[in-house]
């Protein structure tokens, strides 16, 4: 099932993308109880929003190896992982903002997985059973503002910085798609799932070990290789064809920031 | 005016805290429109939560100098700044859990500052006005979880790694205030915020030249030199007089952990 945030006129709905891409609006609880409630809107007519108002966003670093590298025989012992700010969520073709003080930033797609239940200290056998369903990301990154010291967390941070969407696809087989990028058409990411470093399954498992996750946290799972520096103007398409093309514009920002 | 959140049997509930020590509920928007409801209760009768479930959480960095050193003449051009997942908070007199793995952790007291309006590209002179109140945290840290390349996240993200509390109080001079804290009675940290080395007010404005700060954004200002390693029974008692002590004792994880 493919769920959607959408915008009609000013208001902001929740529905279900069908295979004839109609909507059937729905309320309630994404992850308890909801019911139609009979409104239906065509594609058309309405703007796609962020699928999800994500609660907390993690995102893991440099989790892909290339097609021609084997994973490594050891995994690493503490993860490289990272919080961006909810704030940083936009939807499809919208704006992804270049900070003032710099020329480029890199784009990142990413398969993310939406949380659906509370969960702490899951084993991997059983992490899949408190996902709610998975969207496309973009961790778009200014890796300028990396402090020197390692931390990533200003330069993951930026408004506009954590495209989502188009929809949150509830039935995918996670270990068996391909996460793909296209720059102004041209192909730069194409990898499937199984080159991750740490897999899903222990990903999750992982991090439940650390904090309880909760309904609405997003995890990005990291970017297969290929990402590049990108400037105003130029289009990104992130896509995962079981879910769906998450487009967006690079813009330069209309002032310089402090920051 | 001393803002409380706090239990009463099952109920959760808000409220002011009077000089005479009786709560009055209020109800409504804490950042917005709220009203008494007339309801009051005797602080004996309940018990006091974090005062507040933040947005989002943001640390600070290594950002006091010792009482003998100056503060250094130029600033860091990108201050260290990390996320706390909002999973880690905790109310006063809650255990902090010592992840099952290690027998140790550090305690770091600290300023926390609540945002009460949405804020974005603040200059430093206008940055109280997005201020709603100050609490107090402890940054409970796990050095062993840090990322060999410098990534604190794990380190800072268990589960009741960040207690709150016990009120917001919303006519502080954050300028003029002593961040204490106390080991099992003997003073460890004692600081007052003029040893900061990113003052209150550019560390606002940055991050909000970065990303739009929201209400209920938490924002942990760093800790003054002095914290130490502590184990299972150490009680910690994080203060700052104007808003009251912050009172947890560490306690052994029931069982080893995955992570």
């Amino acid at each position: 099932m493919k769920f959607t945030r959408f915008k009609v006129q000013s208001s902001v709905l929740t529905g279900v993308l069908t295979e004839d891409r109609t909507i059937s609006e729905i309320k309630g609880d994404l992850f308890g109880k909801w019911e139609y409630t009979g409104q239906t809107f065509s594609e058309s007519d309405v703007r796609f929003l962020a699928p999800i108002a994500p609660n907390q966003i993690i995102g893991i670093g440099a989790n892909y190896v290339s097609k021609t590298d084997e994973l490594p025989s050891e995994l690493p012992e503490i993860p490289v992982f990272f919080f961006k700010p909810t704030s940083s969520v936009i939807g499809p073709e919208e704006d992804i903002i270049i900070p003032g003080n710099i020329e480029q930033v890199k784009f990142e797609s990413e398969l993310a997985i939406v949380i659906g239940k509370e969960a702490k200290n899951v084993p991997e056998e059983e992490v899949l059973e408190y996902v709610f369903g998975y969207t496309v990301g973009n961790d778009v990154t200014a890796p300028q503002y990396f402090h020197q010291a390692g931390h990533w967390t200003i330069g993951k941070s930026f408004d506009t910085f954590t495209p989502l969407g188009p929809v949150i696809e509830t039935e995918l087989d996670p270990f068996n798609v391909i996460v793909e990028a296209k720059l102004n058409d041209v192909i730069k990411q194409n990898s499937p799932t199984n080159l991750m470093i740490i897999p899903i399954r222990k990903m999750i498992s992982y991090l439940t070990g650390v904090m309880t996750l909760k309904p609405g946290d997003v995890i990005l799972t990291g970017s297969p290789v290929g990402a590049e520096f990108v400037g105003a103007g130029d289009v990104i398409e992130c896509e995962i064809k079981e879910i769906g093309k998450l487009r967006n514009t690079f813009a330069a920002a209309r002032e310089r920031i402090q920051a």
